[in-house]
């Protein structure tokens, strides 16, 4: 018989964060004590007022499809909340509830652009942006950025790659994975504003607003109508499992974005989205989850370089760290592998935000609990400095 | 400011089913009793078996991502389905939890297949699958089949549109959406032969499982371990909303589609995978509501020709009666916005399934409970016998 080779298009790198999350729950189930600081996920729970909405959704028994851009409700409830965070007014019309960001940035793409297409995005970012441009047959255009600079991306990185070769799109996360970079809202309007002048299509992932500890966050809605801005009730709001986040579309994308969702997704899932609605309501919880990373950012802070960490990334916000690997440390992967093995704490070697230089770094995702934490960091000591 | 269009490829036709869900959602909500037959949806709850293991995750709080190809257990259970059904060992480790049958085409599809690859279907079929297709790059190439053959498509077909210029891969759906063709097993191992022999990947469509009301009902896994199966906790379980499905992949695929779904899904929904863990112990409540799928069907049977309408397909599997409009009706658009506003019943036109000659039918999903479909056929019958 003749051989059915795989895709060319579906050669992407795996997105190691997974792996090590597949390796940690298997260690897990064996009954090892594993820490993980590998995945981008909270270890908190939904919040009460999110449980209690999707419980008495259940009690009625009946979980079905909803209208593929979402519950009228959540879509309102969002808008209302630029209103109310940003003072931006928004048409509830422009919302379209996802199954997570992931699907945002899936629909955003599609929507906006054709295979061929140029898009620039940091590197080190978050691998799943390249490894998605890619399966849809488009160029991810990554444009390295280093701790000298805070890894921020700026008009004057984007216009110096457009004039060598025209780009189509920039994807700008602020904050960003890996490196916890905020950029500043004049920052972001200067790219924003160099992208409508120059025809580029502008995607703002906004997953980890409001997990900004040093102020700054703006959202790319105040500067203007064009971008696609993609966001998650995932990190902030504490749901990740449930797959759900939301995009808000430029007029004239609704009806595009509609059309594909139908067919690719029909709708997110209906017991999210209304446990997604009461989530606003859980400020207080929420906020208190917060001052968790708060804690654990100042810890990170302090013992980072104790351990030998260097060329610490900003840690302004999102949950993770970005650092590089102690001296005499080969490669992140294997050193990754050793505090695994080891230490019983999973890593994500920087591999996976950086193809080139991420070999000497590691992410560590701090959205874990103060206590796990800070016996994750006396267990990397016994190792380290011994 | 420069124009930034959409992109050419998301120029893909609504699915209009979705749209008449829509449209009848706001008639809803404004108080109209419509009875909606557009969309294929159970009109049952999910069974209780499935909300009770839901609701048991849920009070622990955490919902969490899982591994990328989904929980263990879960992939286990559904391994151990096609032992029990079918008598086919599957190993776990092949069977993917994805979100819902739409991932796993767009999963199967990227896999396989890259831009320009020719995938043969009937025609008429789920428009999904078109537009997925076509957004992904890839060249739906429908064949036309017709009621004169109960819908059936045969490996004569396919050999037919190859001999002409050669296909890439082949999706037959068994039951069939929107036709209710069942392909008998020997005709399905026919197919798989051919594709097999030929080099072409086969997709198998086998949401539609359990609705066989003649009997018939094969999985392409008896007869091959190169197809690509994918399924759905939709339709006999009762799980819309939840958005969960599984694929069973090829051996050498596995760790291609784990790569690709770890970026563009991360996981399907936790509290989703949980429930349909239990679903497959809620098989006496799911028989009761397939018996009320027979009971439509019956009266279908029997009310659709007297209704006026014509050359109405098999009806043998899914849950819809695919039928010609009545004599005089000028196009299947028209009638059923006329349905929808004089009867308040809401039905598909034929269009989404058949560019070429939906205009003249029409899709009637029996998914409801007796009582409405008794009741739509009374209004309609008022309708078009007055």
């Amino acid at each position: 018989m003749p051989d059915l080779p795989a895709s060319r298009r579906s050669d992407v790198l795996p997105f190691r964060a997974m792996d090590v999350l597949a390796e940690a729950n298997l260690m897990l189930a064996r009954g090892e004590p594993v820490i993980s600081l590998a995945v981008g996920q909270p270890e908190a729970p939904t919040p009460a007022a999110a449980i209690a909405a999707a419980d008495e959704h259940l009690k009625r028994g009946r979980v079905a499809y909803t209208d593929a851009p979402g519950l009228p409700k959540l879509r309102e409830r969002i808008a209302r909340h630029y209103r109310e965070a940003h003072d931006v007014e928004i048409a509830p019309s422009r919302v379209m509830v996802t199954t997570g960001s992931s699907a945002g940035f899936n629909l955003a793409f599609l929507a906006a652009f054709d295979a061929g297409a140029r898009i620039a995005l940091a590197s080190p970012g978050y691998p799943a942006y390249r490894n998605i441009l890619r399966v849809l047959g488009l160029e991810p255009v990554e444009i390295p950025v280093d701790v000298s600079t805070g890894y921020l991306l700026t008009a004057e990185h984007l216009a110096e790659v457009h004039a060598k070769t025209p780009i189509d799109g920039v994807l700008v996360a602020s904050p960003a994975n890996p490196t916890g970079t905020v950029t500043p809202p004049e920052e972001l309007k200067r790219l924003i504003d160099f992208a409508d002048e120059n025809g580029i299509r502008f995607i703002s992932d906004e997953i980890y607003h409001r997990l900004a500890y040093s102020g700054g966050e703006a959202t790319a809605l105040s500067f203007s109508d064009r971008p696609f801005v993609v966001n998650s009730f995932s990190k902030y709001y504490c749901m990740t499992g449930w797959r759900i986040g939301w995009i808000v579309l430029p007029p004239e994308m609704v009806r595009v974005a509609e059309r594909i969702g139908q067919s690719l997704y029909i709708s997110a899932p209906e017991l999210s989205q209304v446990a997604a609605t009461a989530v606003f309501d859980a400020t207080a919880e929420l906020d208190g989850v917060r001052e968790t990373y708060v804690r654990n950012r100042d810890l990170l802070m302090r013992e980072l370089p104790a351990l030998g960490f260097r060329d610490i990334a900003p840690i302004d916000g999102a949950f993770y760290a970005y650092a590089g690997i102690p001296e005499g440390e080969t490669s992140a992967s294997e050193f990754c592998r050793r505090i695994l093995s080891e230490c019983h704490v999973a890593m994500t070697p920087g591999i996976d935000f950086d193809l080139v230089r991420g070999e000497r770094f590691v992410r560590i995702s701090y959205a874990c609990g103060n206590a796990a934490l800070e016996e994750a960091v006396v267990r990397m000591k016994r190792l380290l400095t011994r």
